[in-house]
């Protein structure tokens, strides 16, 4: 099916399928700018874009989206201290990725009430359902939807489609290149690149880490690359051993996300991240690199 | 000053030193290894050499130590479940370096007082007193010496040495390759290669990624190679999310130990260990590669 097709049949289903108010989760990422872009077109004032500004997001991401979207009417909700109360003391990956898919809900339902909206639009795409049902993944987008969700619809105009397909369609839709080849970025966020309990201080040096491997990273076109923190580890700083972050950069080639490889990169791409981010983030001790491709990895690390 | 000359030196030196019986703890590197052997042409029958095999050792190591110098008289002594206990809930890296250091010397006490030694004798070298000074390592060898020692004296005659001058001893002493170009080994071993905890469980798997690693680095001639458990991450398994552990190779190449560099390994050797890694141990789920020097990592991970 052609893109263009593809997107005449998508409005017609949402008009369809939507009476009333619908809301949808808008991320920031490709597959639910798509879906908001399409939503908007298929139902006008009747969409309401929220963005839920998590404080699990990279650097300047949440204002840089919030410029992007305004003219289609987005909303941006600050719940910084409603996901950190949340995580609190929370140290198992599934819980995690469950309590952030909850606290988005919780958000959506509240702003739903406000404009008495029932239905909730969704970017979920063909590969989040193939790994759900693996129960390799219990969570994409806002996802780990609650059972005991308010909504009376669920509606996922990208269901069938492949990566590359929404990247194509995000073209032909006039979205900015930021945009339509933005890396995936999963939906629990920053939060699943915390290995163990997530605090404002980790939050801090991993989003400081990734803005720096991305700075270094991008121009090879990785799939994916980013920072993440697994733990502590000693170091020496000036004359005194330190006791210090492990932060671990990933990047790596795919064509869906189903399986990756791990990007050779140059040494000295590798030795200047490490040193970088070592020497503008203090409380960093050392630097990794994942070797690991997806099987038996995962992209992310929880 | 030549090897010959420090070697006559350093007997001389011991046997004016020790009176009665003394004893060596053995860990089967270079340093302790020159300093018994030379202690041995000191005081021969008066020396004891021991050796604590505390389940912190590599693979099939504290056999071959056995083997190796039952000639000058060696005890082992298996403490496997004494470390383990002494260990068990400490998740401090400078406290489980203490507590190693301290059951060793307790071990060590025991096994004075069976043979009436008041004399402990330590391979020491040159960078371990400068480490120790600047507190960026509480312990070496068997070390962080409890304050309520029994021995009445300590002597260590390989204190004026860097490491490539007790290697060459090793090699005027007649000692096998095996001992003279072996790798530094921390005195604490597999306790600092495990972050937090540690468990049976991960001892069998930290010695068994450290196999691998050594079989396929060692041919490069780093300093060290090794492998260390950092804490757990997600993978996938045959069709299903496992939460396995994450295991980090180290390979470094260094003069002194004072300061060292990552190697800059073939991408085809590192993808083969992290793949020989996740194939042969089911419970990992990822490999990374540490690209922190030193400073401002240290060598161990803890």
């Amino acid at each position: 099916m052609k893109v263009e097709q593809f997107i005449e049949n998508a409005i017609t289903e949402i008009r369809n399928e939507v009476q009333g108010q619908a809301i949808i989760g808008l991320s920031g990422g490709v597959d639910s700018s798509v879906c908001a872009i399409l939503a908007y077109r298929a139902l006008g004032k009747r969409l309401t874009p929220v963005y839920v500004d998590s404080g699990l997001m990279r650097q300047f991401e949440s204002d840089r989206i919030e410029q992007l979207f305004k003219e289609i009417g987005l909303i941006r909700v600050n719940a910084h201290d409603k996901f950190l109360e949340a995580l609190k003391g929370v140290d198992d990956p599934e819980q995690k990725r469950k309590i952030v898919g909850e606290t988005f809900i919780r958000i959506f339902e509240e702003e739903a009430r406000k404009i008495k909206a029932d239905t909730l639009i969704q970017g979920t795409i063909y590969p989040d359902r193939i790994e759900s049902e693996g129960g390799i993944k219990s969570h994409h987008n806002v996802g780990g939807l609650p059972i005991t969700m308010e909504f009376k619809r669920i509606v996922e105009p990208l269901r069938d489609l492949y990566k590359d397909e929404v990247r194509e369609t995000a073209r032909v839709l006039g979205l900015p290149v930021e945009i339509s080849e933005r890396m995936p970025y999963p939906g629990p966020g920053l939060a699943v690149r915390i290995i163990g309990e997530v605090t404002k201080e980790k939050l801090d040096v991993v989003r400081k880490a990734n803005a720096i491997v991305e700075e270094e990273i991008m121009k090879f076109s990785p799939w994916q690359a980013f920072a993440a923190i697994l733990g502590k580890a000693t170091g020496v700083k000036g004359d005194n051993r330190i006791y210090g972050w492990i932060v671990a950069i990933r990047s790596i080639s795919s064509r869906d996300a189903m399986t990756a490889d791990i990007m050779e990169l140059d040494w000295n791409v590798l030795k200047l991240i490490s040193s970088r981010i070592t020497g503008e983030i203090p409380s960093v001790a050392r630097v990794v690199y994942d070797l690991t491709p997806k099987p038996p990895g995962t992209i992310e690390f929880e």
